[in-house]
């Protein structure tokens, strides 16, 4: 089936955390998550961390306006500002053009 | 910094695992991985799956064409069968290219 993802913003967020301050870092991420969502152009997120605080979290944006101007937010910035403070050891982020996409699932 | 990915194709595989026959999937996973790595234009991956079986798993590769030679991989198309007989529930899959990346690490 054809994945109606075509043409998006795909941006990759790979992360590893610290493991301080857990915490705060899920306040954080939990009030990240619903502010992305609410900004114009946001079309969704997969997000996953492991037990080793290994995450990969990709959030998809109509265009790259869209995505520009959700990193230049000023409540994400001073988030970000944080993350790099206290709570990742490295991350790394890809903005990416989505090409094609397809989707399967169990009939 | 500057993220050396730019320009690169970018694979990202979201899945959610049944949890039906986890040695097999184990088994496959990593020989797939290792297969991956072993073909022209493969530049790297990203893989991260929780407790609860959702997973990400990005490959990177040089161009379009390695990307494109991996999809048809005969090992890797048998393998892909066997993973929708038995061991994903669903999954989407997205072919994009990289504009622009950064990382960061703790100085």
């Amino acid at each position: 089936m054809e994945n109606p993802r075509t043409g998006q913003i795909a941006v990759i967020f790979v992360s590893q955390r610290t493991g301080a301050d857990a915490a705060g870092y899920g306040a954080a991420a939990e009030a990240m998550a619903e502010l992305a969502a609410a900004q114009p152009g946001y079309a969704g997120v997969d997000s996953v961390r492991d037990a080793g605080g290994l995450g990969i979290t990709i959030s998809y944006w109509i265009d790259d306006a869209s995505a520009i101007a959700w990193r230049d937010h000023p409540e994400h910035a001073r988030i970000r500002d944080l993350g790099r403070a206290r709570w990742y050891d490295w991350y790394t982020l890809k903005v990416t053009r989505v090409a094609r996409g397809y989707r399967w699932t169990r009939g």
